[in-house]
């Protein structure tokens, strides 16, 4: 982890299994702070308070988090209850209650559990540590349908200073732009004001974060935050070369968040990556990514180790962008399926072998413009019904 | 059948398992006829003769009708076999070629299977009647992955004659609105002009199979044709008491038809109709019922019979409308799941007990206006990912 940040993962009661639901993760001094959200008009009441807290103060000293309870849909009780554990955790940490930062994920409509996550804060901080086996415990609390946990990292080395950028996030099921479409902690020991670490948040997941879909659905508890507080002694200022530098690998380690949810994707057997060039315009590039990457046809199919890319142009003919169906060539992997709309004579066997794989790229090239564009997806399979079949019980 | 009309259905060889593959509807005398077609700016050649030869004439003999091969993504060959297998019912009923229409649904990227569409054309010819046998050969051989035909018709007593409407429609995926999802077949022996016709089939098309959603995906193929041959003796000029007796029988065709669709969607254990009240716009309503219905998470809970109602009001969170969430409350049926954005207490026996049914209703108040709309979809279950899986082979 980056200087001055402790973690901590704890089981507090709330989930059957047993398995850890309740994390933290602290700064030993304030630290800027930066966050964005779902665009979900419902909004759940941790992320409310969050958004808030973030705006109003751009500083905090931890985030609280759980993975039982979604606090959405609860009326006014949801920001009372994560007023008091944030409070309670706030006194354990030494902090003010409004520099500690909540964010729920879970069932929608179940109120927190302030009992036994009170009795949690009491274990976490027993447990604070900053070592990486105290972070990985957190990083398995906030984890819902997730099977891997998902950490990545980076470390710079800029004008003879060591800054490391360190990130979690969960996210399996109920995953589609905008915008975060999970949960996702950044911690980084590099200094850098409010206002500049937000222009960093919002670049680093606009190609990565924001180009993950699961299923189509945009939850309602979707955060990502970012922690710097400047304990590495470098300083991240606008149009610096160290700036370009840090910048480049948040979104390095924000992309490699994205491509592991889209690979836990629930049910998932085959992470795809569609990608789209050749478009009049960027607006028309994202709507087919967009487009594909949600057809339960198109996913079906991968999991089916179908080369049906006739659904990968269907997809892209209702997607609402403009292009020319006639100009338009699809391949799966390196081999070639369609050409100027119109179906070739390929290898069934060698698309079978392509599609047998672990990672499946989808390339579509419009022959229409300029613009590109990609987003990571992953199969649709049984599974994904049988997890979402019986999710609240 | 209305006055004047013939069927046929038979398996002319392309259909693995033996089942009828090729049909054809004909009327005695030329028919006035409409048609309404996919939005997807990708479109079958079938297709694009289709809609180009109504547009241009008004009127036409018959359908000929193929369900193994979409004629999409072909290339030129694509409106060439069309021509040649119309050309060929034409001259077995004694028409023009362009009084033939073609419809194709069935995989894309496949070229017409002219010569057993040929040979099949000469068995229809031999097999053309009248009676409803024929009539349901028809439309058996229209289906693909259908399990259930679907028919419906109306008979109406309308200035002391009789007038008959009868309709088939296939379609059980890559089911979504705009428009028609599907290939349906609508006759009547009323007189009707085509642009009197066009408006009508509009109009019923508008608030029935334009509110069916099986999985999201619009077809490249889908048409619906209406004909009328006037054998009746009845004509229906606009702004006739006649003309609004005959709207409403066939909006109620329509309705059954768009129904019977959502029950037989590819997978489906449920049938579920979403309504949405108390919207501030129209549009507001309509992207509400779109959205939920095309959510993979509501969906999968209805197949798992889970009274999930936090997908419901995601679903609606993220589809773009306008509403307040804290004024909206939700019913599973007769059971009021939230009130006001909140969890109620609900028994969730009963809640099983309603979800445990065939036909489930889900109805959202929006509290927020007074526009309303409702769209039907199906529960998503292992079984339209098996479907999914491998359809081509």
């Amino acid at each position: 982890m980056p200087k001055g940040y402790l973690a901590a993962g704890v089981h507090c009661g709330m989930k059957k299994d047993g398995k850890p639901d309740l994390a933290m993760v602290v700064s030993e001094k304030p630290a800027a702070v930066a966050g964005v959200y779902t665009k979900n008009i419902v909004k759940g009441h941790s992320l409310t308070r969050t958004s808030r807290l973030v705006t109003q103060f751009g500083s905090c000293r931890g985030v609280l988090i759980n993975s039982v309870s979604a606090n959405a849909c609860v009326g006014p009780s949801g920001e009372t209850d994560a007023d008091r554990v944030a409070s309670e955790a706030a006194r354990v940490v030494g902090a003010l209650p409004e520099e500690i930062l909540t964010c729920s994920t879970g069932v929608i409509g179940k109120r927190l559990q302030v009992d036994k996550m009170i009795s949690g804060i009491a274990e976490l901080s027993r447990t604070l540590s900053a070592d990486e086996a105290s972070a990985h415990n957190a990083m398995r609390a906030i984890m819902t349908t997730d099977l891997v946990p998902k950490e990545a990292s980076a470390i710079l080395e800029i004008d003879g200073k060591t800054v490391i950028i360190s990130a979690m996030a969960k996210g399996s099921g109920m995953i589609h732009p905008d915008l975060a479409t999970l949960i996702g902690i950044i911690t980084t020991d590099a200094e850098i004001d409010a206002v500049c670490l937000d222009n960093l948040l919002r670049q680093a997941v606009k190609h990565t974060i924001n180009r993950v879909s699961v299923d189509g659905d945009t939850s309602v508890c979707d955060t990502i935050l970012m922690m710097a507080n400047g304990m590495s002694g470098l300083e991240i200022r606008p149009e610096t070369q160290a700036y370009s530098l840090f910048a480049q690998a948040l979104e390095g380690v924000v992309k490699d968040l994205a491509r592991m949810i889209a690979a836990d994707g629930e049910g998932a057997t085959k992470r795809i990556e569609v990608f789209v060039e050749g478009a009049p315009t960027e607006e028309d590039a994202l709507r087919i990514v967009r487009s594909v990457c949600r057809s339960p046809l198109f996913k079906t199919a991968i999991f089916g180790e179908d080369a049906n890319w006739g659904r990968v142009l269907t997809a892209a003919g209702y997607s609402g962008a403009r292009f020319d169906p006639d100009r338009t060539d699809i391949y799966f992997g390196s081999l070639q399926v369609c050409k100027n709309g119109c179906a070739l004579d390929f290898d069934e066997s060698e698309a079978k072998r392509i599609l047998s794989g672990k990672d499946i790229l989808i390339r579509i090239q419009l022959n229409s413009g300029s613009y590109s564009d990609r987003m990571w997806t992953c199969d649709f399979s049984y599974d994904y019904v049988k997890i979402n079949g019986s999710y609240r019980s």
